[in-house]
This record gives C-alpha cells, sequence and structure tokens, in this order.
C-alpha cells in the first residue's frame, strides 16, 4: 500500500513537476529575465510589466530602486484619462497638484532616454516600412520599436500597455512618476519620453484602475477615490514560490514572421474582401504564458 | 422672511434652470437625436451609444426593433478580448458557440452595410492623407470615417468605442450580435464590417467589461461569469426625465479645426521636439458633455 502511494507520488511528480520545461519550446517562447519584472499588485488584480534596460538603462534602474525603498507602495493612481494614460508615482497636494516631492529631490532627475539604445546587434523584425510615425516599425525582443531611415536611431514605440516615465516640459526632469498607456496609441509621444518597460500580464486589470472626476489637467479632484498601489516588487526579490513561470513569445522566430504575414494578408475566408497589407505595429499581439 | 427666501429660491431657479441652454454655444455643440441613442445598462455603469443610420440605416432599424422587443436585455457579453471587442447579443449553447438564434431567424439576416453612405451633402473635416489604411480620414457629424482616393466611397473607421454588428464569414450573415470596439483600432476590419454607431458616454464603463477565461475563438467558457446587460433602451423611448441632457461637440467648426492643427503641430514646450506632423483620426478625442 505505502509503495503504491509513493509510486504515485512519484508518478504525479513526474507528470507535474516538468511540464512547462517540456511543454514550452523554448525556441519560441523566453522567460523574461526576473530581474527585469515587476509585479504591480492592484486591489482590481496584478499586473507584470517587462523594463527593458537596453532602452533606458537608468530609469530601470531607479525604478528598481524605488521599488525596493517601497516608495510606490501606498501612492494612488491620480490621473488616469480614459482612452490615454493611468499616471501614478507620487504623492499629491491636495490644494495644488503635486507635492514637490520632485523639486526637494533633484538628484532624482533623470536624463532622457529616448533614443539611446544601440541595437545594432539585436535581431529586429520588421512590421511596417514606412509607418506613418517612423521610417520602420518591428520588433526587438517583444518590444515595439520604431527606427528611422538610416537605421542610426531606435527607440520604443507608444503602444497600448507600454510604461514611461512622467517628465515635466524640460527633457531631462522625470524622477518618480509613470505613466501606463490605456488607449490609442499615442504616438505623437514616440522618442520625447523615456519609455522603460511594457505590461506583459494583466492589461485587463490596468484597464480597471479607475477613472475618477478630475481637473482640468487630469488630476484627481479627490484623490482618495482613485485606486491604490498595494505593493510592488522587482519578481527576482520574491520568494521563488511567489514567482510566476511566465513565458513570452520571441518575436524572431519563422513561427512570429508567419503570424505576421498572416495578419497582412488575411487568408481567412472571413476577410471576403482583403484589406490594405499594412500592419500598424501597436496592433500586434504578443503571446504571454503563464505556466 | 418669506419674501427674502422667495427671492432666493426665483434667483436660484434663475441661475440654475436655463444653464444648460445658454452656457453651451450650440454653433460649437449638437444635441444627438434621441431616436439615435442607445442607452446601455449594465451593472458597471451607463453606456450611451449614437447610432448613424447614414452609414447603415437596415441595422439602425434592426438594432432598434430588437432593442424595443427586449431582445438584448439579460443577456451577457460573451466574448471579451482585452485590447480588441468586447461582444454581446445572442444566447450561447453551452457545448457548441451559438445556440442557432440566427439560423432560425434567416429573416433577421442583414445584407452588409459597410460603404453605402452618401456623404456628398455631410460637411467632412479632413485628419489625415494620405493614411495607413485609406486615401484620407476625417470626421462627419463626430464619426470618424475614410474615403477612397475618389471620394466615392466613405465608410466609418474602426476606432476604439465604435460599434459593429458581428457576422458570419459570409458578408451578409449579420443578425443580432454586436462588439464594440476596446483597443488599438483594428482598421483592417474597416469597410467589411457593418460599423452603425459610436459610443459617446461611458467608455470607461464598456472597459470595464468582464474579461474571462475563454475557448479558443474567444467565447467565454462559462458564461455565468461574463458581464451581463441590465437593460437596453432607445433614448426617446424613455420618459423625459429619465433621458439625459447631452451634447457632443460639432466637427465642422472652425474651433474643431483648429484643435486638429494644434494636435498635429503640438506647440505646447512639452514637445520640446515637434512628432511628425500626422494625425491618427482613432488618437482625436471628441468632446461629449452631460449637463
Amino acid at each position: 500500500m505505502s509503495t503504491r502511494i509513493n509510486l504515485l507520488v512519484i508518478f504525479i511528480l513526474i507528470i507535474n513537476l516538468p511540464s512547462y520545461a517540456t511543454n514550452i519550446d523554448k525556441s519560441l517562447y523566453r522567460t523574461p529575465n526576473a530581474d527585469n519584472l515587476l509585479y504591480l499588485e492592484l486591489d482590481v488584480g496584478l499586473i507584470i510589466i517587462e523594463m527593458n534596460p537596453l532602452f533606458a538603462p537608468k530609469h530601470v534602474a531607479q525604478i528598481k530602486k524605488l521599488v525596493r525603498n517601497d516608495f510606490y507602495n501606498g501612492l494612488t493612481f491620480y490621473r488616469v484619462i480614459d482612452g490615454f494614460v493611468a499616471q501614478a508615482g507620487t504623492s499629491i497636494d491636495e490644494d495644488n497638484g503635486h507635492l514637490d516631492f520632485e523639486i526637494k529631490n533633484k538628484s532624482l532627475q533623470l536624463p532622457i532616454e529616448s533614443r539611446i539604445a544601440n541595437t545594432v546587434n539585436k535581431p529586429f523584425t520588421l512590421v511596417q516600412s514606412p509607418d506613418m510615425f517612423a521610417a520602420k516599425t518591428g520588433f526587438i525582443e517583444g518590444f515595439t520599436v520604431a527606427k528611422n531611415s538610416e537605421d542610426s536611431l531606435t527607440w520604443l514605440t507608444h503602444c497600448p500597455g507600454v510604461i514611461g516615465m512622467s517628465r515635466n516640459n524640460a527633457p531631462n526632469t522625470a524622477t518618480t512618476d509613470f505613466y501606463i498607456v490605456i488607449g490609442q496609441a499615442p504616438r505623437y509621444l514616440d522618442s520625447i519620453m523615456s519609455v522603460f518597460g511594457r505590461v506583459i500580464y494583466g492589461m485587463d486589470n490596468v484597464q480597471r484602475i479607475k477613472r475618477v472626476n478630475a481637473k482640468h489637467n487630469g488630476n484627481f479632484i479627490n484623490l482618495s477615490e482613485g485606486t491604490t498601489i498595494k505593493n510592488i516588487s522587482v519578481a527576482s526579490d520574491l520568494p521563488k514560490d511567489k514567482q510566476l513561470n511566465i513565458v513570452v513569445e520571441r518575436t524572431n522566430t519563422t513561427r512570429f514572421r508567419k503570424k505576421l504575414s498572416q495578419r497582412r494578408m488575411r487568408a481567412d475566408p472571413f476577410f471576403y474582401e482583403k484589406p490594405p497589407q499594412v500592419l500598424d505595429i501597436c496592433q500586434v499581439p504578443v503571446e504571454t504564458i503563464i505556466l
């Protein structure tokens, strides 16, 4: 009897333990580096963000430092404009908007990191050339990018789910506030904002962040009505059993290129007339799977 | 004392009563025809849709007929794909998807109405030419449209908030199901779907419609988890005191054209480098005010 149970246990271990290792084709999916993942916990659910230090290294470093100092925990999404962005990351003065955290902390001011990435050795999968806003658009490791015609500059595009750092009018004024794009891509912000990541899981939860009555600038009149950040963690800081086993589709594979081509051609009979053979870089899903 | 109170009451009436009549400049805002407005009540809040019979007259007529027969009340949004569409409008067979309402009701099948509008006498405000998906894009009475280069065809574009009729593969198969666009504009659907309206109020509530575990085709596994339609009414059928006083920005005014130009030029110092001077037709807000 005990032998049977032990055999059963071993059998269960054999089936369950390595399942995620064997079921997922590693040539089609990659496991993001847990050092670059943020778990953003809201009362409406979990959101996972993959940061990309290639495009905004100082922003990623600062966000991680702030997260590790519990800076964001308890703060509220204080500016949520439906169809545009959800913004959080600083305290608000009830009378005047920003409590001068930023002014008090000049040391936190970041240089703009919008077009600094050296992507020469990174596999680029072309999506559209020209695109309405850039000479070329495409993917680098799951991230949506644009390039100039000489290929000398690459920047992350403002698609839904992208996360960037808010700033004042001057370029080098970002400190702690961030925004997540929640509506039709505001591509006019491309290359003048420091985008440092994208939501890879829980975009439905991002959409649940409350829109509340706001002043002319979009800041909420009554901050207490907003959605609060319960906690943000860097995934690699969490105990192993709290880290999700998450994989993201690779965007430099033959399979992904075929997917792009199918999206462009629309062979499916549903398309009784074929659309123009163009692709909007912000309208191409990249799969995330939690195993 | 009583005279003072009466004077006060009269004074309040004078300030409050005619405020919506006088504060809104009718040359800048129009009051949509209540015959073309749908009030879609969900447990997450109210959504108001303006239908446009110029573009899809038979679809609008059928939707009104179905609404007046309480067809939609109690049905569930059974296919909600984050970043794409929220779909409702028919019963679902737990095993096979659609309960054959559509097949049983061939009389409900609608001809495709995607490019039939005669817009010759309608004021058109140009936004972009060429746009990535069409020769021209612009506005006609608050609705986003595209045109071919000869101006002989006009169709409604699939921007966030647009509502169209679902169909099977063949063009003339729409019956009762509708979809609301909730993500990055799926412009590849332009001119092959019958779009018949757009959300003019409550897009934040549309975003709260539940995304639930789904089968491969996007239909929910467990329908009872979805968001239910409490009620849909045609606004003009409601008692006057239940009708909201709603106005929508006109899109053929000098003010609106100036707004487009400002969006294109971005003179604001926040734009320390100016973006390309192009506009995405789906990234131009049109104001709705409830008075």
